[in-house]
C-alpha cells in the first residue's frame, strides 16, 4: 500500500461523510434492553456496493440485498440485531419485503432503494410487528450525529461499538469514509459474522465503487480469524453519494488508488477492532509472511498458522513455541526452506535462517505478554508476501460460546 | 462394513497376535520418569505396510520410515516419545540412522528391516546416546506379554494407554490383529499426530496389506479432529507375519474384505480411543452424515462440523444450537435441502424436514450431557453418507495447550 496522508478523524463514525444521516433504537426484538435498530440514509441518491457472506445457508436480508444491490441507486441501509432472520421459512423472507416496503414510503423512497441486514439468533421467527412499530421513530431520529446510535444498534455481544472515519484530498476536495461495524465471534476469513456499513461522500462511478470494496474486504476482513466459522449474514455495504464535489473518479488512475487505499485502510482499522473485540480475545497478533514463491503460497501458510487452535492457546499462554510454528508452516502444504526460515515476534528472533536462537526466549516471551504484537515469517524461497490478523484462544472464549442460544 | 462375528480379546495388545513380541522402558529421552522407548518385533520375517503425515515439515524417522517401507521383508518397530526428532538438523537423521544400526545389529537382522517412529518436542537435539545406551534392555525384555509395556513407552500426554486386539475365523484359521496407539491434542484428520502400530499373524501379499491399511486409515484416522492440527510425525505401521497359516491373502475377495473390514475396525476403535484421551476432552460426538450428493459432499459437511469450534464449544455446553450446525452446513458449501433438512442426537429431532422441533429442545439437551452420543444429520438430496468422530472444546483443552513447551 502507497503511504499516504489519511486524517483519521476524531470521533469518525458513519455519519461523518457530508450528506448522511443515522439512528438507532430499541425496537423489541431483542429481550434484553438494548438497542437493536439502525438506519444510514443519504440525503441524496447514492450508488452503493456490497459483499456477501458465502455460505449456502443465507439469511433472508442477504438474499434480498444481494439482488437489490444491483440498482442504480440507493438511499439507505436499514439494519436490526437480536435475529438473525435466517432459517425461518416464508415468514421471514416476507419480513424483509414488508420491513424494506415500510421504510422506504416512510423515507418517501422507493423500496429498492433500502438495502436491509440483520444479525443474531438463526431459525427464530423475526418479530416483524415489534421491528415496524419501532420504524417511525428510528426514521424520525435520522440525524447528522447519529452515527454513533447507529453502531449501537447492530451489536450483538460486541463489548463495544466499532467505528472510525478517515479524510483524505482530491485536488482540493476533502473526501472522508465513515464505518460502522459489529462483530465478536465467530469471525473468520471468507466473511465471517460480522456487519459493516461505510459511507463516503466520494465521487466515483458504482464499477469502480465495487472494485475497490471487493479489493478491500479481500486485504482485510478476509484475512482475520476469531474462531473458524462463517456465519449466515455476513454483510459489508458502502453508499457513496458524491457530495465532496470531486472529479467523478471513473478510471484506475491515482485518483482510484487513492481512494482505494484510504477505503483499505478503513476496512484494516475496522478488521482489527472485530478481532480485539472477539469473544475471549486478550491478545492480537498480525501476522507478516514474506520470502514465498507467490502470494498464494503466503496467504496459505498465514491462514494455517492464524486458524490454528495450537497456535492460539500459545498466545493464550504466552509461549514461543516455535515447533508448532514449524509443524503448522508444513501443514499447509507450502514450500519453504528449512535453512532460510526466520520467525520473530516484534523484531526478536526465534529462529534465524533456520537456526534457534536460544537466548532470545526469554525476550519473545515478553513480546507474547502484550495485548497487540507482529509475527514476522520469512519462508526464504520468493518474494510474495501476505498479511493476516488472528487472536488467542482463551477458556473464556470458550466458556462465552458453550451457553450461547440457551 | 459387513457385519462379521470379530472376537475382541481381552487384554488384547499388539502381542496378542502369535508370533510377536514387545518390550517399552525408560531410557532417559524424557526428563520425568516415564516409559519412552518402545519395541515391537515379529519373530519371522514380516510385511509391512505404512501411511505418514502429510505435513510438509516431516520428522527424520518419518523420513526414514517412509523409504524404508518399500522394503519386502521387516522384522521390527523402534519407537520413543519425548523428542519428536524433527526440525533439529544433521544430528536428527544421523540419530535416526546409528539407533537403527544398533537396534538391528543386537536383533541380528538387517538395518532395512527396522521401521522407526517417534514423538514428542520439535527442534530439540535428539539424546542418541541416552537412547542407545538404553536399546541392550529393550532387546532383552522383548516378551510375548511385553504389548502394555510397549504402549507405555509411546506415550507422551496421553493420560493411558490405548489398546485393542479382534480375532476373526478365515477358514479354520483364527487370525489376529492387535494394535497400539498414542494420542493426544493435535489429533486431526490427515494423519494428525498420532502414533499407531498394528500387528497381525495374517498371511497377505504386501500389495493387498497396502490396501487394507489405506482404507482404514482413510475411514477411521483421517475422520477425526480434537483440534485443527496435522504433525511432523504422524506414522501408523502395520507388520504382518503370517503365522495365523490362513492361506495366503492374494485377491480382493471376500476373505480380503473380512480382513479389510477387521483392520478397520480395529482403527475405528483405536480412534474412537484417541478422541476419548484427546487432552481435555469430556464428550465424544460421532457424527453421521446421509442424504448427500455424493461421498465427497457427506465428507465435506463431516468436516465442517466436526472441526468448528463453534460446534464444539457448543457440546461443551451441551447446548442443542441447530442454528450454528446449519451455518455449518451452509459453510461446507455442500447442496442441501432446506425443507428436508433433518438434525438428531441419539435419535432426539430438533430438525425435522426443515422444522424446528421446540418440544425435543429439553431431551436434546440431555443427550448432550452424556460423555458419548452419536449427531445425525440428513441433507435430503440423495443417499451418500460419512462418518466423523469429533470431541467438545473445553476450557481444559486451551489450559493445557497453553503451557506445553515451557
Amino acid at each position: 500500500m502507497t503511504k499516504v496522508p489519511f486524517e483519521k478523524r476524531r470521533g469518525g463514525t458513519v455519519t461523518t461523510p457530508l450528506g448522511f444521516l443515522a439512528s438507532g433504537i430499541r425496537s423489541g426484538i431483542k429481550q434484553k434492553k438494548k438497542y437493536d435498530s439502525a438506519l444510514i440514509v443519504s440525503e441524496n441518491p447514492a450508488i452503493a456496493a456490497g459483499t456477501f457472506t458465502l455460505n449456502r445457508a443465507k439469511a433472508w436480508p442477504v438474499i434480498y440485498s444481494m439482488k437489490a444491490i444491483h440498482g442504480a441507486r440507493h438511499r439507505g441501509i436499514l439494519a436490526s440485531s437480536g435475529n438473525a432472520n435466517c432459517f425461518n421459512g416464508a415468514q421471514g423472507k416476507a419480513a424483509v419485503a414488508d420491513a424494506v416496503a415500510s421504510v422506504a414510503h416512510l423515507l418517501k423512497v422507493s423500496p429498492e432503494e433500502i438495502l436491509i441486514a440483520q444479525t443474531g439468533l438463526i431459525g427464530v421467527p423475526f418479530p416483524i410487528n415489534r421491528f415496524k412499530r419501532g420504524l417511525p421513530k428510528l426514521v424520525e431520529r435520522l440525524s447528522p450525529d447519529g452515527g454513533k446510535k447507529a453502531a449501537k444498534g447492530i451489536l450483538t455481544t460486541d463489548l463495544r461499538t466499532k467505528e472510525v472515519a478517515l479524510s483524505f484530498h482530491l485536488g482540493k476536495k476533502r473526501v472522508t469514509i465513515g464505518a460502522v461495524a459489529k462483530g465478536a465471534g465467530m469471525v473468520h476469513p471468507n466473511m465471517a459474522t460480522m456487519l459493516c456499513f461505510i459511507t463516503t461522500d466520494v465521487k466515483i462511478t458504482k464499477r469502480l465503487l465495487r472494485r475497490a470494496l471487493r479489493r478491500a474486504v479481500d486485504e482485510t476482513f478476509n484475512r482475520l480469524a476469531i474462531d473458524n466459522d462463517q456465519s449466515t449474514n455476513d454483510t459489508v455495504l458502502i453508499l457513496a453519494n458524491g457530495q465532496a464535489g470531486n472529479h467523478t473518479i471513473a478510471r484506475v488512475d491515482r485518483r482510484y488508488r487513492l481512494f482505494r487505499d484510504a477505503l483499505e485502510e478503513v476496512c484494516r482499522y475496522v478488521a482489527r477492532e472485530l478481532v480485539r473485540g472477539g469473544e475471549g480475545v486478550t491478545k492480537v497478533c498480525t501476522l507478516h509472511i514474506s520470502g514465498a514463491k507467490r502470494p498464494t503460497d503466503a496467504e496459505k501458510v498465514a491462514r494455517q498458522i492464524g486458524t490454528s487452535m495450537l497456535f492460539k492457546t500459545m498466545l493464550a499462554g504466552a509461549d514461543p513455541n516455535w515447533g508448532r510454528l514449524v509443524a503448522a508452516i508444513g501443514a499447509s502444504g507450502v514450500d519453504f526452506d528449512s535453512k532460510r526460515l526466520d520467525i520473530s515476534f516484534d523484531g526478536v528472533f526465534v529462529l534465524s535462517h533456520g537456526k534457534l536462537r536460544v537466548s532470545n526466549l526469554p525476550k519473545a516471551r515478553r513480546v507474547l505478554q502484550k495485548r497487540e504484537f507482529d509475527l514476522n515469517i520469512g519462508l526464504g524461497k520468493g518474494h510474495a508476501r501476505a498479511e493476516f490478523i488472528t487472536s488467542d484462544l482463551t477458556p473464556k472464549y470458550v466458556l462465552i460460546n458453550s451457553s450461547y442460544s440457551s
